[in-house]
């Protein structure tokens, strides 16, 4: 066995799974989020690409296998040559031609079902490869959790109708859902808004971990889980607009922020105590479609308690970007007064205003008055002003209401290890791709796309599985069934040890033998870091006719005769 | 299945493997040189990558597996991030680093034995892989055969003594041999230079094609093969140099080649007859060594019939680098005389010069007097000129003796399907890769390196199994094990086909049913293009109970009942 394991964490590592995984000998670091796999390593690699074939396989998805290698042309023509931005790798070949290495895959796949398919008799069809697929990540990290070479399962249905895309989506869904229960992760699925891939409905995969990159939210009453921007907020009830104040323009001098705003507010003497979210913020963004060329302005108003979360509000206007007005674009607009922005100077100039889902009508909020050093109070929604809609750009909290009415939300963590979604038909829009309907006309076809990390599910395991002494792999995915240890340096100890393992591989058990010339105490070590699940230790009571059985993950230990000792193991592997 | 058989070749297909894996619907092409696999192609592929697995670990190889994406600075301690030249796809992340993808892994395979391993105990270590590699050839052709992105298996032996390489070379020389036969293929192992790879034992597996792009020369007699590089020239007897007539020097106007040279001196009175190989052509070239600035002249003399052969030229030179003379050199060397250049010039101004084996102690030549329109006639080896040693430079014709002293040389054309070469120590020094030795001094370690090209394999196949109708897949590797049409529109015989295909793939039997609305004839030129070995016929038969088993490979039919089909299709398939 070509294995050495180390003592120390190697310096980088930040997270249990990087540090056991290299000590332990499964990976060794080549280069920034470049990682080789050693013996160990590749077969639990290897143990997972088989159950995610095997899970694949069994809702029939078909395996295919696309290059890493590829031309700009396909990823010109969705855009997305130029929108990876730096995350991209891209080369130029000997004649000077644009390449890139694969991050994904949906444009070969809706090329290579266009130039195959083309009759509706032919549809639906999944098609799945298991690849090794490449991203230029800002920060590598974590090992291979977040690698930039990585092998990942991706598969795209292919149908003919919404309905259709509905039956691929869930066949991928319950697919996952089984091909986690088997290698024994906890995670929860979270609605997830597809973000840079377009599409509707959206979910991820995330594995329970502390050392997650990937937050997300759950009702502490039910079983809701989303991403933070796929939380949507309760709209209050509406409120008559009649019995409100009429709005009142005050001069507020000196109240630069919402804090001071409150402040001046409270001490003014006007009856009644104001709080933050008595307040309307709202922030200037400009907004651009794809392939436009000119940005819009946009006004964007949440309650002065909350911050504008860009990443929500990225997710709610896409496909279109977003970005914050610099001052060139306030001296174009003259109208806007920087810090005193109202409702009534945007709908004045034809600014696009949407507002956060609280900001009812009958509402009524303290908001900048258009002009410097003024606030306007009581300006009711639906009264005083209109807004054009609503979006979802306000930050999450925890202790916010559950979108689905049961509990409030509170934060977690936790690693994506799948995510399934409907891409739609904007693929096959930038394609053409069409099937031949029975009455002669084209249909177009829609698609579904859904990644498992292989790669990253070896990290992800390990770090869901570990103690204090080292891994504990789930049988399913160990690097082996059975690790001997050759516990004494007598030659009926050695002999015994070497027979035991030679009758197990024999058995079709898969083994590992430690008959290194180390202390016992080194090999035990060994053994816990590795985490085989069943550890079998040859020593002195081999005399007595036995040897001593051990459970990793339970650390339960029995004494087996020697006669029943192949019996017991290859029982206690086939489970 | 998804699957789409085509009626045409592809229009840049030049060999059959190319066109029938494209037109049966095993590859399709991304870009030059970059293909993707089908369903098909990719269980072909995948059953030689389990047989090419099988024989590496019978041999106690283990297996790792590194990434494709590497850091220059391994390949720039061996100089071949430059030798490598274009052929090198070279990139950039996005901090400016160095990337390259991998052609082969010698470095990061010696660097990482270093890294694990420091006793002698430890060896002797093989470790393989199999693993996507890329190289920018300058004209990728012939589908997968000579592909930029290619699946190779790529093993390399670290042994602490030559013996120790040279049994390692020969574990793997066998498991080759193993390999080859159980795919079918016709091959012949020729002796080759390592060439840019430096090393010492050397030789390709070539599979017999008349499409192949290497050419080799064998023996009409004897089992003699080699890489033109690695013939060797057998030399004549020496003569004495005592009864031969005294050099003379002659005008000879008008003799630009070696033919108007032998014309004239036929027709000077010179009392016999002159052919091209009584002339010696002193051709000057310019060596460089590796990391040197400076350029030195050779002059290299082979008999003039024949030219030398600048793939062998470099081959004798290596590691040095080899260019002709340009203007500039024979300015700078004033006692150059283009076109009649003699040993004696060379001789007076130190240059080194080296001659074909042909040209021994006592053989007369007729060569360049060293000025203008001047030959000498009689120029005695050992007694006119005395060269410093000997070339294999010439190049090598059918016709010429076997270097083994059996028969005669004849070309012959193959496909490189595996190489095994001893690499010596020549990245252990660029490494420093050492075992500490039982007496505590550290042992430099000797490695061999051995590459199968997996998924040229796949078309290498094809090449050589194949008819008019389409492939003749080898059982071992092929995409199904029966092929089941439906030729029928009856109820009874769809449902019998049917029933027959659940029962077989029931009893382990891989099938692919055609079950498709098209002709008869449609399905069984599409089933002999695909080429599974067993084709089985549900038709009318059926009526009378029975089916038709074809041998795809020689188109023998039988017809046998229904009810002993299952045992008799698992009885072919197991063999």
């Amino acid at each position: 066995m070509f294995l050495r394991t180390l003592r120390d964490d190697p310096a980088d590592a930040e997270v249990p799974s990087h540090k056991l995984l290299v000590r332990a000998g499964y990976v060794r670091r080549i280069a920034p989020g470049i990682y080789s796999w050693l013996p160990l390593g590749l077969r639990v690699l290897r143990n997972i690409e088989r159950v995610v074939r095997e899970e694949m396989d069994a809702i029939g998805a078909q395996e295919i296998h696309f290059p890493a290698l590829l031309p700009r042309e396909p990823y010109e023509a969705t855009n997305r040559w130029t929108e990876y931005g730096p995350n991209l790798f891209r080369l130029k070949d000997r004649k000077g031609g644009d390449y890139l290495l694969g991050p994904t895959h949906e444009e070969l796949f809706a090329l290579t079902v266009k130039g195959e398919y083309s009759s509706y008799k032919d549809f639906p069809v999944i098609l799945y490869q298991v690849q090794t697929k490449y991203r230029d990540e800002e920060r590598p990290r974590a090992g291979i959790l977040r690698g930039r070479e990585f092998l990942m399962k991706d598969s795209y249905s292919f149908d003919l109708s919404d309905e259709g895309l509905d039956n691929s989506y869930q066949l991928h869904r319950d697919a996952y859902i089984k091909l986690f229960d088997r290698l024994g992760l906890r995670y929860v699925i979270v609605s997830a808004l597809s973000g840079a891939m377009g599409g509707s409905a959206s979910e991820e995969f995330l594995a329970e971990a502390e050392t997650g990159e990937d937050t997300y939210v759950r009702s502490t009453e039910s079983g809701f889980a989303a991403n933070v921007e796929a939380v949507t907020t309760p709209a209050p009830p509406e409120q008559s607009v009649e019995d409100k104040p009429a709005a009142q323009v005050h001069h507020t001098p000196d109240t630069p922020t919402i804090e001071t705003l409150v402040d001046f507010l409270n001490s003014a003497g006007l009856g009644r105590r104001f709080s933050a979210a008595d307040t309307l913020k709202n922030v200037l963004v400009k907004t651009r479609a794809p392939g436009a060329a000119e940005w819009k302005l946009l006004g964007v108003g949440v309650p002065g308690d909350r911050e504008v979360d860009m990443k929500r509000l990225e997710a709610a206007v896409y496909p279109d970007e977003v970005a914050l007005l610099d001052d060139a674009d306030f001296a174009a607009n003259s109208f806007l007064t920087k810090g005193y922005i109202g409702p009534g100077a945007l709908a004045g100039n034809g600014v696009r205003y949407l507002v956060d889902p609280r900001i009812v009508r009958g509402t009524a909020w303290v908001t900048g008055a258009d002009k410097p050093d003024h606030h306007v109070v009581d300006l009711v929604c639906g009264r005083d002003f209109t807004p054009d809609g609503t979006i979802e750009a306000a930050e999450v909290r925890p202790g916010d209401p559950s979108p689905d009415g049961e509990g409030i939300l509170e934060a977690a963590r936790g690693i994506e290890i799948g995510h399934i979604f409907q891409l739609g038909r904007k693929f096959a829009n930038a394609f053409e791709v069409d099937a031949l309907g029975p009455d002669g006309k084209p249909i177009r076809i829609t698609m579904g796309s859904y990644g498992v990390g292989v790669s990253r599910l070896v990290a992800v395991i390990a770090e869901q599985s570990h103690d204090g002494d080292g891994l504990i792999w789930p049988r399913e995915v160990a690097p082996a069934d059975v690790h001997v240890v050759i516990a004494g340096k007598t030659d009926e100890i050695k002999d015994g040890g070497e027979r035991l393992a030679g009758e197990l591989d024999a058995a079709g058990v898969r083994v590992i033998l430690d008959d290194r010339n180390v202390s016992p105490g080194v090999k035990f070590a060994d053994a816990e870091l590795i985490g085989v699940p069943t550890i079998v230790v040859v020593g002195r009571g081999l005399a007595n006719g036995v040897i001593e059985v051990k459970d990793r993950r339970s650390g339960e230990r029995v004494e087996i005769p020697v006669a029943e000792a192949i019996d017991h193991l290859t029982a206690l592997v086939s489970g």
